[in-house]
């Protein structure tokens, strides 16, 4: 049986291992054997940790870890380092090199169900109750989760990883060495209705879903496929959970979305942006590259690239932060009004 | 092999044809032969594409495509449009008529559970991995997709078209021709609960959802049951992605809403309400017919019928306008209020 | 064929039964059969229901239900009235008197996916198209509702009600009696992502999830794994609907969580805190025990306990409400301003 509890694989390294893995020098002892990875304020003599934003190195003086990956710059007598220019980066090779094997199924399970017309590339791997539909094409390598659904004529490329309990409808295309994770439901039909009197008649939503390569979607979004033509995620972009992704939406390569924010139909954004939680966008605008959307924000209009945006209706923090301000200055305001006006009738009593 | 590529069915219609099936007036070549439909900026000389708002017609100058539904009132001497009164909805006929074959199952499949004692109607689609409990009803030509669940004692019309992974649970009922998108649950408990001391009992919900005609509901909702009675969504009433209805909510029919909204236990929408996206609503209170809720806003109280209402709290959208205009004033009455005090002083130098 | 139409389970109970069973005394006809539970509004001759808010005893005069759950000081000459301290606990334990059975599927379906080295404990309910992977541990009389997913090496407690469509990943742990409503994914990965010049690299999330003791999370939830370490979700504490909970947040016990919420990561609540609908917090703060946020605040800082804050960014009530009265007060004070200019320059002409 394999060992599947605990946090990591049962690997060991030498910190001068981990080190070479990552390209960094060892301040310390370099011979220590390292058999696992955890936070700084977690980790004991056989664990290693990071700290990649100098406000947490305080941390340092306290914790019991085997090595810690830092900049080049952290000085720490007590302690082995690793010091390498991006802690952080380098850090997420070395969870790798910890991590347990994936929760992918293995082989082809006998209890699924794969039409006779759908493709099925190599070393694919399929779970128990899994459909795939007349059509539809799994590339190389990828794996379907226990109870996901891949729809007629859908196609996913090379090395993904689909994990249990996801809906891949009819038509849709997700790139190579992309991630989706469970629950998440891809093509469903867009909100469109035509009303006619009293009557909210379907518009049907007959355009597909194109996830590009390097894509990965958190658990339970909603990506809708668009009316016509497609919704377009770009290649590298990230999507945390319960995202809503309307029809016929355009996402750029190498965007962030953080939890719970939905954009409306046909908004189009641009590359490199980062969205923070609970972010709504109206429908029909366009959002610049590298646009920052903070948590919560209400986007009702086209931004330019570069630009950061705050609450609701979303404004430069600039602005925002001058209204607060002047809000907050009201109690004063509103005394020295009230000052004037006694000066003012003092002054008014005496001319008489 | 069926064709399941691409956005359309293979048909083919002539223009006279496709304004013949909507009751629309050809101006232009009537035997040009339509393969597709497309949005406008994206259609091609054998595709259809429509103009609803007049704003965008002049899009009209720059398209390629084969066919142009349009209001009565616009011309465009180089393209050849099908006239009608209403073009929105004349343009979701041409998209019926081209619409690929839904991605019902065929058929019910032998991997599917169905309990001896549930009764299935004619013509049933029922996809592999569904579970039919005990006791439920499923109507005439309903569609099961892949791995849903309908609960003991659920019923379900005819001509449901209900998608993969969806979650029916016992004894809620779904009326005819009602849509459910992936992801969705029907029936999930209220969240109720009795708090003794530091102890949170559970409040049995042991009501059930009803889901009346025509209503269609999107990907990964969550409807849940009533504590006691019935959690009720009216007649053609439309629901979007990602939303909550709360215990024993009561929709009026026609009412539409964006993705993301909440609505709190025991709170009553009349007919024919809007809700935009992200929207929330606080518990027991009344919305009135007709009443129109901006996206992101939060309803604290109840509304009358036919009001628009705006931000959190939610408020008419002139107050909200005039409390922001007033904000936006703040810096120019600061320098007022300075400026004063500048002359008063002033004057009252003088005075002594 | 078990009877599972209607709310309740055909149970009959008299007055004076349910008066024992709760512990309250009765006022009025204790011999009178009961047959079911609804609403005050709702409830007929042989139906008990219950007033536990004063502000809804004016129904009283009204309800035409058989018996009346009510606080000790309630006078009602007409009803038959079960007097109890806590109105609201007492009716909790007659709706369980009175519920069906819970929709728990009976034995292991031949159709479930148990692998070999999972172990299951007794009398354990298992629904169709389960899949129970290697390592897994299903503790005593436990169900597993139809297609849910259980990933190698997570443990699930006893007594534990797990509804269809649940997916539970690799190594997550859940204590007894919990219930985990249909569409909730526990153990998808966390949001985290090294970014070196365009590309996103992915942060392997390698820790754990960890649900206490009688935890309740509702439908179509997402419960991210810990990067290192764990998520945890403290003891009774009880999550609505569609809510986010971000990779290494912790939890305390006995904290209630309305539906759409979203925790960012590493961020720590305390115990018995209550989260309205649609709240949002940012990543790394701590809410003390007992804090109370109300519905769609944004939390940006750290929170003692005891404090209820409200509005984005979130403050104490207090100061909410002096502000919005500020700004409500700003039409006036703008025209008192006008008239202290008209006044003054008045003054500045007559000086001349």
């Amino acid at each position: 049986m394999t060992p599947v509890r605990g946090a990591t694989n049962m690997a060991e390294y030498t910190v001068d291992e981990l080190a070479a893995a990552v390209g960094g020098e060892v301040a310390g002892n370099g011979g220590a054997v390292m058999r696992g990875v955890n936070g700084i304020k977690e980790a004991g003599p056989d664990e290693v940790t990071f700290v990649a934003n100098p406000k947490y190195r305080a941390a340092l003086k306290e914790t019991r870890a085997g090595a810690v990956v830092v900049a080049p710059e952290v000085e720490a007598a007590d302690l082995t380092l690793i010091k390498v220019s991006n802690p952080y980066a380098a850090f997420a090779k070395v969870l790798v090199m910890f991590a347990p094997p994936a929760e992918a199924p293995e082989g082809i399970s006998e209890l699924a169900y794969v039409h006779g017309d759908a493709r099925v590339g190599e070393k694919v791997a399929v779970g128990p109750f899994v459909t795939v539909r007349e059509g539809a094409v799994v590339g190389d390598r990828t794996s379907l989760g226990a109870g996901t659904y891949v729809g007629r004529g859908a196609t996913l490329g090379a090395d993904c990883l689909i994990y249990p309990n996801v809906t891949l409808r009819e038509r849709v295309t997700v790139g190579d060495r992309c991630i989706i994770h469970s629950g998440t439901v891809v093509g469903s039909d867009g909100f469109g209705f035509a009303t006619e009197g009293k009557v909210h008649h379907k518009i049907p939503q007959i355009g597909v879903v194109v996830i590009e390569d390097d894509v990965e979607i958190g658990a339970n979004c909603a990506i809708d496929r668009a009316t016509m033509g497609e919704t377009r995620i770009g290649r590298g972009s990230k999507l945390d959970n319960l995202i809503q992704i309307a029809h016929n939406v355009k996402i750029g390569e190498g965007t962030l979305i953080a939890a719970q924010t939905g954009i409306a139909g046909s908004t189009v954004l641009g590359k490199y942006c980062v969205l923070g939680g609970q972010v709504g966008i109206v429908p029909h605008v366009e959002i610049g590259d590298g646009a920052v959307l903070a948590a919560q924000s209400g986007v009702t209009k086209s931004l330019r690239g570069r630009e950061t945006v705050f609450g609701r209706p979303a404004r430069p923090l600039i602005e925002v932060k001058k209204r607060e301000g002047r809000v907050a200055l009201l109690e004063k305001y509103f005394k020295r009004v009230k000052e004037l006006e006694k000066k003012v009738a003092e002054l008014e009593k005496e001319r008489r």
